[in-house]
């Protein structure tokens, strides 16, 4: 059975692209507050960026605030996705960024929510809750997990840059972003559980790929929070030159061209990893 | 404006009660796996219990899991929470129990998801990603949002657990949770915001207490998960003798007579209350 991670690195390697395509149809870029016209803006930008994505990524909550018919619109445009990569013979994982994290049967009930009724390969959780609160969603190593590391928000260091000392790596005197990595790393047995990481502090990006050598990162804030595409790509791909994936958003679907600025971001990305 | 726990707690007054009744439809207790039996199965509950609530704590996980046609229900169950209300003359608050967390524009969508959309008057969140992330939802002093601080799952200790040496109280060397405790009672400035700690671990809940003295504290646990009544009640009312909500959903819905089980347990939180 192929692992959620070894799906997206064939999909790497099938478009050259570390481009993971962002969907967020915030009202104010719709031409009218509605489920439909988010639908409509969606599948636009599935259909003019499909060759350049290694992944998309639909946030749930502009979906969320539409109510049922925002939920029927999401599952349109995953199901969406998935008739591009059979029309084109390389499959698209979807990540679905929903930041979920809870426990026990309600876990489980977010995850079959997320996989099955959805259709998503993958989603964001965050980590406060623990092991277990990821369990299920890793039970199935065909789908995979981004688990909120390091983010980029004025308020991120109210947690995450604490110093701990005490847990499995007492000794290290180190922020509770880079335990978080480590744990992951442990965590990641069925290589479907990766991490986010803000783009926009390349340092903290370079700590937590030394931390956690092998897990995929996924890095949002390059383009619009004004993250350095190069800078993001050298602290934070693997030493296989893969294991980072730069979501963008209204970079793209802001763009009065998007498939262009799509095969321009994708370019780019390729041009930084191999100078 | 009044703010969400001054609503609370005019509710708690109204009917001598600290029970927060859970809606939680999981599938294993609905005759059919349909929104349509989860939401037979909700509204049953909120009329048996109505007399008996201080709260009502729709799970959002067991309506995703239907998909659009249990965010339907979702919003259907709240709306007849708010007619029970209307009805009595004494309003019965709302507490979506979601456990989102995200930043900026998404965050602002889900809280006009949770408080617009689907008319709940207070939320969940994960306190991972810091204070802007919570801003959203506090905004308005009417809505209320219960951030997780100390849960009683077996990975609980993974994060919450690990002591801290930085931040504002760096010399106390103390684990994470009591870390956010302290955080939840700088940033309560509305009287909206409160913290999830679980009813199981008594001295957990005392030292939250401690260190947060004035904020509500909603404390699962009790009943299934077989924390003790009086010891809670115990470690985690205020001075005041409030500011503490006990939801219960499976000790109540599984009950031979969910009514009579909402009704002892209201009575028994009360004498526990006033020995």
């Amino acid at each position: 059975m192929e692992s959620f991670f070894s799906l997206l690195k064939r999909r790497v390697d099938d478009c050259s692209s570390l481009l993971c395509v962002g969907l967020d149809p915030h009202v104010a870029d719709l031409p009218e507050p509605t489920a439909e016209a988010a639908l409509r803006f969606c599948l636009t930008l599935v259909q003019q960026t499909a060759s350049y994505a290694a992944a998309f990524k639909p946030n749930a909550a502009f979906f969320e605030v539409f109510g049922a018919e925002g939920w029927n619109a999401l599952r349109q445009v995953i199901q969406a996705i998935g008739e591009e990569s059979a029309r084109t013979g390389s499959r698209i994982p979807v990540i679905l960024d929903a930041k979920r994290g809870d426990i026990a049967s309600t876990a489980a009930a977010y995850a079959q929510s997320a996989f099955e009724m959805l259709g998503a390969d993958c989603i964001t959780l965050s980590p406060y809750l623990g092991q277990d609160s990821l369990a299920p969603f890793l039970r199935n190593p065909q789908k995979g997990v981004f688990l909120l590391c390091k983010t980029s928000n004025p308020g991120a260091g109210d947690l995450q840059d604490l110093e701990i000392v005490s847990g499995p790596w007492a000794d290290d005197r180190q922020p509770l972003y880079l335990h978080v990595a480590r744990l992951a790393q442990d965590w990641n047995t069925r290589n479907n559980l990766g991490l986010v990481v803000g783009a926009t502090q390349p340092a903290a990006l370079a700590r937590v790929r030394a931390a956690a050598p092998n897990v995929w990162i996924l890095a949002p804030g390059v383009g619009a929070q004004g993250g350095d595409l190069s800078a993001a790509l050298q602290a934070g791909l693997r030493a296989d030159g893969k294991g980072l994936l730069l979501p963008i958003s209204r970079g793209i679907s802001r763009a009065e061209n998007p498939a262009r600025a799509a095969a321009e971001l994708r370019d780019r990305m390729l041009e930084s990893r191999n100078p």
